[in-house]
């Protein structure tokens, strides 16, 4: 159930607003991230990707240092090179943001190999570095200790939690400055249609109420409005 | 008890710092609602106005969904359209952020009906199209969902908490970069008074100590300090 | 053992990010302070220098009120006036930002006595004053309220908590945009010394990975990366 | 829709737990409440009463002190009277422990009055006394400090939070010594018939896996497992 | 302001949601520990003593470890030998439980030396042997860690926070199965006196609610109720 | 690296406090649960066993109802029947306690298949039926709601995170009333040795302790001290 070029073309004109709301439609209560935060300046893209995942449990002495990650196979670190093209890394830091699991290089690589973002429910480290990449970059929290002190990478591509909510590798990832949404695969293009429609008819619902309109029989609309909003369409 | 111009004016040059340093000597620990920051651009308006309270409970599924908003009668609904010109909306949703209480619609309808503000210690969704509003907009955090999948509107006009504080409809709001803090009705005229005084005070203790004077017997002021800063304001 | 200028030289030049990797390998794994965020503006220098020491209490209703500053042997105030030329206030206030440690005028006064900066794991009030100032503020949360509605200062200069981090009178803290990280007094020169040469590596992995390079035997380096790496240096 | 005496008699032989269970299917996923602790013996009865409700904001220095109870009006001593025998004073204490919402004195009313049960999110006090009274008592801690310290009771039977949980005037709150669930007043009678039938299964279920039996085709059954009980139950 | 032979009687007889009663009176909000829990067996001792304080900060790689307590001078150490006779041993671990910051031998020689009893809002560790004592033990929660895991004793009879309330050495510390009050020294002769007179209204009004009176006019007392209740005492 | 019977029977002879110690000399501070306590009655056994391990995610509206557990693969019902004999289930449930990972009948299974224990970070069901049980029982709390309702299990047998620690299928896990701690496989003789020859030097020095013996030059021992000690033994 790849993520197809048109489905990730709607989704990029969508909030994620909108899209909680058509999965709320759809019977999908638990899809926001709760936790983790856009670190980007304001002029990053908006993320649109299928989830790679990544998990970690937490660190022990006698495994976890700085000399892991020389392991070629060390998850981490496999995770940074074969996220695919176009996906969204997301990692599971079981909520706990006491250390970074990514940083400046760790993403700068990220975006060479035109990975499209990264999401943790724990931290990243070195903003300064981080907030001008063009790659998106959520985190819980912004905190200097490396990935070891606190984390021990253990698996990738396993279902995973993320800021409380369940993800499966390959579920779509929208994000944009409230958060980021995941979208089970297998309903992704058609509720990215139905986003669409519905973001349509709320920028038309902005300009009315800019103009002055009540929201009441607005929104959400009545008969009455619902046709002058289809007849405004046509013209 | 209304909320007077001349009264509202003087709110407008005070900080909720020495708001709530006013009402401590009044005997009041507990009026700074803990949680809610502002979400504007930092060129926004300081806000003030009396509380319109909106209160919410959990959602329940088979009473809140996205059909709910069809009732004109709702709560949430007659409150963005009912909150008096000028006065603040106060949205008790018992702290819990997993759901927005309020999105960008909304919150432009209530800056053209010429709304003081909205405080919520729940959160607010759309913040790309919040962030620019000239209406003061104070949540405990941006997330995308809608209120229905967390909260049922139930109440207006009711005493609430917000952030921790307790909030009467008519208590006075007043909202800064620091945050929101609630004077009780019936002794707003006097603490704003006093806080434009104290104000006045500390303006000049700044100056004093951007001229390189040192804190001691000046904040607090000793007696010499205080017949040298009267005498510095007959000048 | 002072904070010597040279170690306070490289420090400048390092981040938190790379501190907290170096003193992970000396065996410290809890010296980054969990809490406390950056308040002021972008542009506001990398804070260095040795940590001098507030502790509080809960305040009390009988001990604790607007006249207690009056006092001139007042833990707060004598800190504000004592705390030394390029030394950093570091105030245990438990973790409880419900009340500021300080607000603009305290702080303007530090900054005019050549302070290195503040770190408080409770609030700061005052943000619009504090935020322009080049004194570089740390504190876990912006609150209106004055310390005396929640704390009282007891102590200086003693071994405190700040933001879940033991911190010791003359400790070095070193913070950048990530947050603030305590280098034990014994080991800075050292861990100075070693962090610049790490952060020296780090950069030019950076330039490598902008230039497409993959992290694989690069960060972390194998053998022909640090022979190319101590290559490059030389030329 | 009052709570009848054959559904009251039915869900005193099931267990919270089948309850939870048997809402789920009806589509409900939060209706057990959060917090809320049996404080009681363990002899003492299962709860099972309709759903009296009172609620608390944060209390005000003006407003609230040892005095306020001597108005005859006040919520909290109108809620220790006027609770109907055989219902449950539910209180919404904002999941706020640091004051009682009831003690001994209260509770020992209640109990003569012949109400079902109490059931609070913040804490109740004189734990000595309560514990041996046969009226079960659930709170989230057991605290000294009287309601007024952090409590102001504002309304009597308004739509409320308890332990997370939405409850209406009339709900229907059965408690074990897992806890308590809230039944919506209209399902009522269908959940205690349903909830009966499933633990009637679940004890034929435990007396096969005491006797060896795997739990699977068991629990949940498979057709031959289902024949072999209704055979069971016709003897 | 040592604490009387007589005072302590009166203490002995009555319960801290009495003395968090009284204490409000005289304008204390916060002097009951929020967190530690009674540990021993429901039929040990009241607690009634002078505090003895002993303070800790986060532990330290290099400077705690298990030879840390060979240092006889260790503050943990001190407390436990020279807590006087008759005085509580309050422990401020900033309400980390994580570790314990006691166990079943160092508790077995406070009992053994007379110490009225022990409070910490850390852990405890032990609890097979700690909860058969006499002497009463108050902590947030049982944990095996042993101190220095996370702990560091820095200070002994110093001002401090345990379970948010602010204690002074010699403050009296009073603890039933509700919990623990701290009284400010300078009042604790009168607070008792006042205790032991509501405790014996209360327990009159008790018996009055067992024989069916309705708590209106009675609990608080109207001004019939007062003079039946003096005229009660008189027979 | 399976856990021999000699080394289960010294386990079975030693404190979670001992060990914790001992397992800290060897540089593991992070081998304690935190959150998990027991539920059993007072006189279950000492649980001593390999941990069989079982992962949770959040659950999934469209994935995740009480029909799933027809699914005779699915990973809840595969661990309880496949757990082995003298194993303990370790359950990671992200510490979210608000529904249960089991309850009386999947546990009375357990116990009937001689597993050694249940360890959970959530939440268990049924508590009346749970304590009676000879099979010790850790959860961080009791609650009514099902798995299904917060949870989906979707792993056996891979690394995990309980009550904070990190937990490899095969590590020894060892709980009494303190709680549980997880001694590495590879250490576990080792340790269970050195934890023994602990246990029985903190015994005599009890002993002593209530023989009216200072902790000094006791515990820790001094040189006198550990001849008097060694003396002893050898009578």
């Amino acid at each position: 159930m790849a993520l197809g070029g048109t489905t990730r073309q709607l989704l990029k004109q969508v909030s994620t607003a909108t899209l909680t709301s058509v999965l709320f439609k759809h019977g999908f209560r638990n899809v926001f991230m709760q936790g983790p935060k856009r670190l980007n300046h304001d002029d990053a893209e908006v993320m649109v990707g299928a989830a790679y995942t990544l998990r970690y449990i937490p660190s022990r002495e006698d495994l976890n240092g700085p000399g892991e990650f020389a392991n070629r196979s060390h998850p981490q670190r496999r995770a940074i090179e074969e996220c695919p093209q176009g996906a969204v890394l997301v990692v599971d830091g079981r909520g706990d943001a006491r250390a970074g699991t990514g940083g400046d290089i760790l993403l700068t690589r990220m975006e060479q190999r035109g990975c499209a973002g990264m999401v943790s429910d724990s931290g990243v480290r070195d903003i300064a570095g981080i907030a001008p990449l063009r790659i998106p970059v959520y985190a819980a929290a912004v905190t200097a200790p490396a990935s070891f002190t606190h984390h021990c990478a253990v698996d990738l591509q396993v279902p995973i939690a993320c800021g409380g909510a369940p993800v499966y590798p390959g579920d779509v990832c929208v994000g944009d400055r409230d958060g980021v949404v995941v979208i089970p695969a297998h309903i992704a293009d058609e509720v990215a249609a139905q986003a669409v429609e519905q973001e349509r008819y709320e920028a038309w619902v902005l300009e009315e109420v800019r103009g002055g309109k009540s929201i009441v029989g607005l929104y959400p609309p009545d008969e009455a409005t619902l046709a002058r909003y289809h007849g405004t369409k046509r013209d």
